[in-house]
């Protein structure tokens, strides 16, 4: 609890906000709705985080002020190798200097096809598409045609994107949007045996996270008993068990995020940092739903343009070769290491959870996340650039001085924690 | 009808596609579902065609085989100004070089969206999406949540977009997908009508693309009684008019494809031509719906990036600016005088219609588009790449030189339809 209330909203004591922000943020609300829309609005964060971005290099990223951060948000998911990685910014600038968006693909949709298909463990073919809900939505359409039935069994608050059928919020959602929808909880066999038992016969497919990230709350692995219990019963009714690797894709494992489990889905869904910031969805599948998805009308007016996919190849062939994951892992550990011992320090108890490179790190006692904005505030102010309730996002570009850059601004965030009068 | 049976599938007698083409297509159909998706699919094309491509410039593209054609697809229309257009791919550059998927957007959306509100008759507002299909979707989502209410009218054949609620094809679709679509035929107000009726008290929108571009029939412009007739109905119901300009945006007007009718949306789905064939969509709205388009949560990890939008302020300041569309409607003119003047020295009678610069050729008692496969497969052996049945597209980047190439295409088209004994 914090018992100062003057700066329990997040907000500093002084004005911090950049004038060139502030500018750009006014004259957005008069000409995009609210100023900004979804997870990129500012509104949702502490009250000194900047709206407006001019710059990124590495995992350093640029306020319009000109306030340099360590980015601990890697863009929400999509910066993996980090900002103007060269090899993948020449494979981008290379492809667009001949053909980019042309009457068909380039060569290279076969060659990144081909390479997802052999790096991707359960997957025998791929479709590429440009927002993971383009991803997600086209599973689900070819479980529901591969098929022939209906029901859709997704977690209750997990998200897999931003339209009617799955959005976070029900503004403009009809309840036909979801009739086909039924809801268990993440890792809980039983849960899902009570919504397998309400589809009855018309079960397509089962959709999971892969792992538990919703916002706001603790991180949760898959058990192996859940991710075993779900692809049984996605066999048992020839079903799809489909897995929703948007965010976590190529963070945890380039063979596909359960590939630690052992447990292999028919469909997945790709998207965020599969060309390491170029703009690229992905399914890939199994030969059981080949065929549905060859049957499916979906498309894009750049679905297939070419550079982001050659952009993507790269950053697959940096990922699959080098040591991208086993370096986010480490950078993770140590940023984990740190906030343990600054909270221990402090005597300010956190929560950090889930996978290292994809950190979220929460205050007890902290509902109305009074304590996580002042902290993100400090450490902003710092150079550091944390979410107070989204889980984070490491880069193969974050390097133990960042990390340990990352913990100074930390520690600036404990000690207002502390002044605040948390902690002991 | 085609007199000749042995070519009257469109095949020439010798084979003719391209080796590496032909290579590629076979390594696409053991990772892709049925090789390739979508309306970039060549399965659905002349025999000829090419599924791949290398390289455009302007108004030629080249195939991977090297085989360059004057194209008169635009990439199905996102190519308004022509492949690598200095300024536009400077635009898009200097951003990139600076930051391109960060956490926030960058100043560039700001100027964009003022720049649209300035140049789009209707707007009072935007927002920005990737794909048409997000465009149109947002549209009727705002539309819901602005009026409390859930039927949509559209109409009938009419495409705008390709997921469950709007694809032209229903498999994996659900029938709640649809459940409250009400079809009427467009530019047919007694048909409007009866689905008003049907709406009762629920009308949200009513959806109206640009003109008529159905795919394999004649085109037709929005009749004025029609477009009037649609705009008093969905302001007595409170209701929006949503113009689909997806496909038709800022090749007919700057400002909007219905400002020659003097008839104003409440909102209007933008994608394909704005940035000059780089990834962006967007909805212009008007104050009716500002709060409901702020309350809806949309959202896509790449839809702040900032190039593309940098690549759309430089598109539209040359089309607001410059002779671009007056450019287009001249060549198209062009294009359809000639290919006039080459039918009535054939005998052959065509049918041509809608926009000159969004051109349409048909061939009379033509239903199974025989002719219109050898017309095409013929004049893309003489290096044009036409359509049989989808509407075409011209850029700015044409010149009567092209349009001329075209036409001598053209003319070796309608001489394999006389050899085929088409005609007198």
């Amino acid at each position: 609890m914090i018992k100062n209330p003057s700066i329990s909203n997040g907000a500093s004591p002084d004005a911090w906000n950049g004038p060139i922000d502030a500018q750009l943020r006014a004259r957005a609300l008069r000409v995009v709705p609210g100023g900004m829309w979804g997870h990129l609005n500012a509104a949702a964060l502490p009250s000194n985080y900047p709206q407006f971005f001019a710059r990124g290099e590495g995992c350093r990223l640029w306020d319009v002020d000109g306030r340099e951060y360590v980015d601990l948000m890697c863009s929400w998911g999509p910066i993996l190798l980090g900002h103007h990685h060269d090899e993948v910014d020449q494979a981008y600038a290379k492809q667009a200097a001949a053909g980019a968006c042309m009457n068909g693909p380039a060569a290279v949709m076969v060659e990144l096809a081909e390479h997802l298909v052999d790096q991707i463990a359960h997957a025998d073919w791929v479709q590429f598409q440009k927002n993971g809900t383009d991803a997600t939505t086209t599973c689900v359409t070819a479980a529901r045609a591969g098929t022939g039935r209906r029901k859709i069994l997704a977690a209750r608050s997990a998200y897999h994107g931003a339209v009617p059928w799955c959005s976070p919020s029900l503004v403009g959602v009809t309840s036909e949007d979801r009739a086909h929808l039924i809801y268990y909880d993440y890792n809980d066999v039983e849960s899902l045996n009570v919504a397998l038992a309400e589809s009855g016969n018309d079960l397509a497919a089962i959709l999971v996270s892969a792992f538990r990230h919703d916002i706001g709350r603790e991180q949760e692995l898959p058990t192996l008993a859940f991710a075993q219990a779900a692809r049984a019963a996605a066999t048992a009714a020839d079903a799809a068990l489909i897995l929703d690797d948007v965010r976590a894709g190529f963070r945890l494992h380039s063979g596909g995020s359960w590939e630690t489990l052992g447990v292999r889905p028919d469909m997945s869904a790709y998207s965020k940092a599969i060309a390491n910031g170029y703009p690229l969805a992905a399914v890939a599948g199994n030969d059981r739903f080949r065929d549905a998805a060859s049957r499916l009308y979906v498309t894009g007016s750049f679905w297939c343009e070419a550079p982001p996919m050659a952009a993507a190849l790269a950053t697959q062939r940096v990922v699959q070769s080098g040591n991208a994951i086993a370096h986010m892992e480490a950078m993770g550990q140590r940023l984990r290491d740190g906030l343990q011992a600054l909270s221990q320090q402090a005597g300010i108890s956190i929560r950090q959870t889930g996978p290292v490179q994809m950190p979220s790190v929460l205050f007890d006692d902290d509902a109305d996340v009074a304590k996580g904005r002042l902290f993100c505030n400090a450490a902003l102010r710092a150079g550091a650039y944390f979410h107070p309730r989204h889980n984070m996002f490491l880069s193969a570009a974050h390097q133990p001085e960042d990390i340990d850059r990352a913990l100074s601004a930390a520690a600036a965030g404990f000690e207002a924690l502390t002044e605040a009068g948390v902690g002991r």
